[in-house]
């Protein structure tokens, strides 16, 4: 460091928003990234890693479903550079990289993307500013074969990394379909004598506030969107929230729509070839999802794994064909002890703009996106992950001079494959070399004074088991399973191992 | 995404000096730090990772080696946080780790960290604005048996990722002998009567002159050093530098210093004590290298992997005891065409003023610093890594209708752990879907039309025998190994396996 100069010292923390993980949180979350990239690979998929820095022309000035310029992104100038950001997801440098390699990339190009991402929003429990995000996308190819494909390695993915079959459930939805919708609400819509003729069956602005009321199914339900598409409602504090101003005759398709889920799939589309009456579009989509669904079907995803689902509306307004949501349907207890299940993990789509606004040229893609922190914490709940690594088997130091001989200790535990350390803070207290150990969730500590030495013998101490010891194991039970033993050093590695083992 | 407002289009340009990495590249770095982080958890050290952005207050203005304050890293303000920074090094980082949670961290404590840190420097040829460290490091022991230990991991790290013994050596020096070098220069000084006595034996301004000087001597040599430290001299462009203008009996421990280097260690250091004359610090200094070798020396570590070296200079500014530097021996051709070392990989020395900054109490630390992609560099040099990974198995489409059929197939091939995909471009020119084939180092192509279909058949393509057909297998060779064969259905995997493991 550069000579110090006289001011205040600076605080050791991080900027708010931002946090620091150790030890177990780091492992956990790389085997899991690495069980996500195997199946991905398997699929055909390729790695892509962009850097975090892009500028904010190629970035785009705003958010997935969030619509306010500039805000929401680290952004800064750069003399050389102009203005750039850390990227906010995975998605807007894949549709930077897709037209800037447009000539060499294979089409269809498969490619998967871990790393964090950046927001600048108020953070808040739980929501940070960097977060992990795990996305596989298929630039170039407007099959719903694709589809079906990347909703098929979700739940394969979701399988591998330990969510049991029946604890989730891949729902998918089109946008077409509800463009259908739309489309069958403006034909009905009361005949206007202000504008031309052509456009007496488009909604114009009712068609944002309409698909606002509709994001809010999940809170509302269907009595509440069916009041707000009409003359309005009560929230819950009981202010007035004005309607959309539907007739009740255009209301019901999209309520028809948002409730068309039925027993099975051939019921769910047929319901929803109702709602969308006789738009293009709309009939468009529904082939889609039967398409999707029979693809699905032949390979053994059946509704207990994916399904047809009308009532996911998340993600409706950014994508422009199917969506896809990955959901939890194992239940957890909340922070006020109530029971409620643990939702959504993943989540995706097709958008056929992606490359667009580089090239002037539609390209079709679909893709999904992992919560890397919000699977993880799934996988805790379960009980899947324990949030704890065991530690080193620790050699204590009971002669500073014999150094080396602790250190040709460590080195053949390690040949072993056995993590160990020697102990390197000051040894003169015994005590806080075991309490080091002990902060260290070390499993084994060996110790060795000079008397042991001459002897040719290391004491053994088990430190998982002085653990559950000290937790009340009986007298009995401890003289047979002594917590420290004196075993030969020649046999330190198997010994060492046989504890370990029984751990 | 959002609605396209009229407005040029974005340029599809990652911003100046950074860049994307591609399949094998981010498999191949992975892989590297996986087999890092195996070799550093294995000697006890804990994953830690601190988040991309730090408090510009944290992270302190200047970078190692470098004392330019604010420049050379990335800086914005933000309005919760002021000023805000990526991180430049993982050290930085880790400095504040050490003192925010200094209550809670075991001590010492070892952590190793990997990531990418950002430098706002001039790009240039293979030097890129963001870039991947992979530190070590043991903060809270001042034992020599710590530098030891980094010193020993260093080289297990290096075999590991495939560096063969004899193809690396790991030079240590140490700052103390330097000062104490320093400290026989000044006893040695002129008397002066221009200050009180006591500050008659010291260097003041000349010392930065000297350490400057020392910095370059892997570059100019003895007989340069002697000529800068003295009276000056002439560079190649004809050009003179003005000399520190030591007296030749002042330069003379120097230059001792630098050229200590024996046959041995015991001639090594037995130079180095002639060097630090009567110096307390000195004395120290050489006794921690005595330590250090002995103990690696006692661990099976000879000359031929570790050695006291006193001529590496890198980083001896910063450091404040031992400094480590792991150089590859092995000589590759340069892009002139030369013969030349490959050079160093991977620094890092002892540093006891880490969490000084926050805490005002010294906190002894040292660590080492691998420099990922000069590593990865090496391994290609080595023909230790390929760049290429092999492409999935790749299932063409000959009847749009048959769509699940194919998915089955690459279900199965998958199920076996066969990388495998469907192609879902247009398949109506079937050219196109080989050509995409190739374009994705694919080993194998998978064909089935109506006629194969009905006869319970597939068409297996051997893509790597075709590439080698086209480069000119003679037709009797061909016959021998067609690349092309048709095999049953039922016999698909393993009929595709027994063309993977041939290629």
């Amino acid at each position: 460091m550069a000579k110090q100069k006289k001011q205040p010292r600076p605080k050791a923390e991080t900027p708010k928003g931002f946090r620091d993980y150790f030890g177990a949180e780091v492992d956990e979350r790389n085997v899991m990234l690495a069980e996500i990239a195997r199946v991905y690979a398997l699929y055909g998929f390729d790695p892509l890693e962009t850097s975090g820095v892009e500028t904010v022309e190629a970035l785009g000035k705003f958010l997935p479903d969030v619509d306010r310029p500039n805000e929401g992104v680290f952004a800064w100038e750069e003399d050389d550079s102009g203005w750039v950001a850390l990227r906010y997801d995975l998605t807007a440098p894949l549709a930077r990289v897709a037209a800037q390699y447009r000539n060499d990339l294979p089409s269809p190009y498969r490619r998967y993307a871990m790393g964090p991402v950046w927001r600048n929003e108020k953070p808040g429990p739980g929501r940070f500013r960097q977060f992990y995000q795990c996305d596989a996308d298929t630039v170039g190819s407007a099959s719903p074969a694709a589809d079906a494909e990347i909703c098929a390695m979700l739940a394969d993915t979701l399988e591998a990394v330990g969510i049991p079959r029946g604890d989730y459930l891949v729902r998918i939805n089109n946008r077409k379909v509800l463009n259908g919708v739309l489309e069958n609400v403006a034909a009905s819509a009361p005949a206007s004598s202000d504008g031309p003729p052509e456009q007496w069956d488009r909604l114009g602005e009712q068609e944002d506030a309409i698909l606002r009321t509709i994001d809010k199914f999940d809170k509302v339900g269907e009595a509440g969107v069916r009041e707000l598409l009409g003359a309005g409602r009560k929230d819950a504090s009981g202010a007035f929230i004005d309607g959309v101003g539907l007739e009740h005759y255009q209301i019901e398709p999209i309520v028809l729509f948002l409730t068309s889920k039925g027993g099975n799939t051939k019921e769910t589309l047929a319901n929803l070839y109702q709602a969308v009456g006789s738009s293009e579009v709309g009939y468009q989509g529904i082939q889609e999802l039967e398409q999707i669904a029979a693809l699905l079907a032949a390979q053994g995803y059946g509704p207990d794994r994916i399904e047809v689902d009308p009532s996911v509306v998340r993600g409706l307004g950014y994508y422009t064909g199917p969506v896809f949501e990955a959901e939890l349907t194992f239940e957890i207890t909340d922070e006020k002890g109530r029971p409620r299940q643990f939702g959504s993990v993943a989540g995706g789509g097709r958008y056929d703009d992606l490359v667009k606004r580089f090239t002037g040229q539609a390209v079709p893609a679909t893709g999904v996106s992992i919560g890397v922190d919000r699977l993880l914490a799934a996988l805790r709940a379960k009980g899947r992950l324990s949030g704890e690594t065991r530690g080193p088997v620790v050699v204590t130091v009971m002669d500073r001079d014999r150094m080396a001989d602790y250190q040709a200790m460590v080195g053949e535990l390690r040949s072993a494959g056995i993590r160990a350390e020697v102990y390197l803070g000051n040894p003169k207290n015994f005590g806080n070399q075991l309490k080091y150990a002990d902060k260290r969730a070390s499993p084994v500590a060996v110790i060795q004074g000079g008397d042991e030495a001459e002897r040719g013998v290391v004491q053994l101490k088990d430190l998982v088991l002085g653990a559950k010891l000290a937790e009340g194991l009986t007298r009995e039970e401890w003289a047979e399973q002594p917590a420290q033993v004196e075993v030969s050093r020649a046999d330190l590695v198997a010994e060492v191992q046989k504890m370990l083992d029984r751990d």
